[in-house]
């Protein structure tokens, strides 16, 4: 079993904001992050999938198919978008880096083949950020 | 002379959209920038100042003070903001990174002790793209 | 389950050298290492924990409040410090990466609140050197 | 159980090329890749290691001679070569990433002492391409 | 003036080889580098251009028209290329990347609008060796 | 002309302290970073220097000669020392990374051959200070 791991980079606007309280309970709990008028970031999405090594290849699933699959199903919905507003897979949660990520791995795992799993959505929020999340 | 550097990092929504052109010319000229939902990025800021080592300390100035003074005269107004909406030295003009960097100078020269020049601002809108500016 | 990381950076000054060896054994077993004017570095930390992320903020912890336990239980012990000298929690402990990487599990473990589990301490003793420790 | 990971570069040729297809086959399926004039990268290289830290070094392994057994079993073989044509332990594999880093793996493993085991490669074939292997 | 730098990536083979020398003086001089089956590097290339920023845009050139030329004009010429056998503008030239830091800005400078001047080329070769060139 | 530049890392410990003032005001002026009991760092050296390409080999100057000659003048005296106290170009000036650019300069200035010309010494002391000295 290899595992392989792709990159790639998207930025967006949001902000942490749970409409079920005031928008003082909102600020004290969210900070700064509830700005009414959003924020921002440059997100790094790592992508790990695992499977045996092809004997044709030598790969476990083509890395430019893998990019392509990443930019379909998740960058072309959430790059230069807001993720509250914007994002079909984001609506009515709270847009935390933890919840996009789960929200990716929904998205990506009907699109692998056969013999390819997904294994890890790594995502940075900012360079000292990040959330894993492993299916489970 | 010597020249001495530090990064801050802040992160803000935007969009890239001119008033004076229809909806549709923003497109065509600033493509998914001119989403009117925003975007946004983690933007590092690198503050370059020069000056003769102080004999005293070995300084060209205390790179604490330095970072007192970014904080409070850029990081505080522009970080987890939308840059075209909340930030007072943005009004009124296009919202990028080129500006940016020209409006942070601008910002923080009147700040610095005499002898210490302000010589460069560098600002990264993602790790691939960024601008000098050197007051001139 | 989501696991979430923030990281955080320090400074400071250690040896190598084991009080029960002689001079020369130290510096036959750590090389310069055993200097005993002391060498340093920027040491960066990451701390892992994982959990349930909130149905209310979408959060597995607020990163804010796990940067708080982390300076208040670690950095502050040890930014600018000499390991060997100043850190309580490793008094009579080999100053190795490894063993302080175990400190700091130590030292963070009983602050996180209850449904967050420390994950990992991963610790960077140089750009190209580093540990992790998982608990047991 | 402490893990221990030691970064290494080395820089080599090669290309993706199954000499059971036809040159338009291996194009189709390897693109630009299949180069047959070559092509190439800079690969990083991180090896962890695990085990308990030595009471009386407080080390998993000596990080000076785990750089040691890496460079003369693996670097000194790699570095600045054609992967395809100049080493003996990738001959008649497929070339990519994957192989190579299941080829390292058995490199290494023979050379650790009693006590450290090799717990993963990880191989970055560029700053957004990389693989890992535990072994099994 | 504000100096816009735009970074892309390649990766290629090469060979450090002069054609005057014999095979034993080419070893001498280049050592590892002259290796007759090739090596290679993933390139980091960055590109600044100088010009005062547009009232109408905010840009001093629009970063994804620069990102376009660089890959028109230089990237599908020398990505995944064996840098001696299959780039036009480096035949008969040493390898090295001074000399292909100065085929680049040949290649751009004939490309760039009327008030957009070519700043610099800056190219890595590895993370820690990189050129500058600044056409003079 | 082309610019050259080659990076090489050390790590030492160092304390910032006047011996002229009170150790109250050594801790007024410099905080942490007055510790009598020393702390350290990574420290990332970046040596520019700038020539004509060689028509023979294509080098401004060879890059490992060039790195030989840092490790020979300069990583030798610092890697792994004390700066306060073992380096003898420091002695008797303040330890700020300022005066240890200068004196750094001063080392590797007499041993380039002519034709290639010390044009910057960039240090890192942490990722997000540095200083640049040109020589004058």
């Amino acid at each position: 079993m290899v595992y392989l791991t792709r990159s790639e980079h998207f930025n967006a606007a949001h902000k942490l904001f749970n409409p079920n309280w005031t928008y003082e309970k909102n600020e004290e709990v969210f900070g700064k992050c509830a700005n009414e008028n959003w924020h921002g970031h440059n997100y790094e999405l790592l992508v790990t999938v695992k499977g045996q090594p092809s004997p044709d290849t030598g790969f476990v699933f083509d890395v430019k198919k893998l990019s392509t699959i990443i930019k379909e199903h998740v960058i072309e919905k959430i790059d230069h978008r807001n993720l509250n507003l914007d994002v079909d897979f984001m609506k009515d949660k709270m847009c935390s880096t933890e919840n996009l990520a789960i929200g990716i791995w929904q998205q990506l795992t009907p699109h692998l083949p056969e013999g390819v799993q997904l294994h890890c959505i790594k995502l940075y929020e900012t360079p000292r950020i990040y959330v894993e999340y492993f299916g489970e």
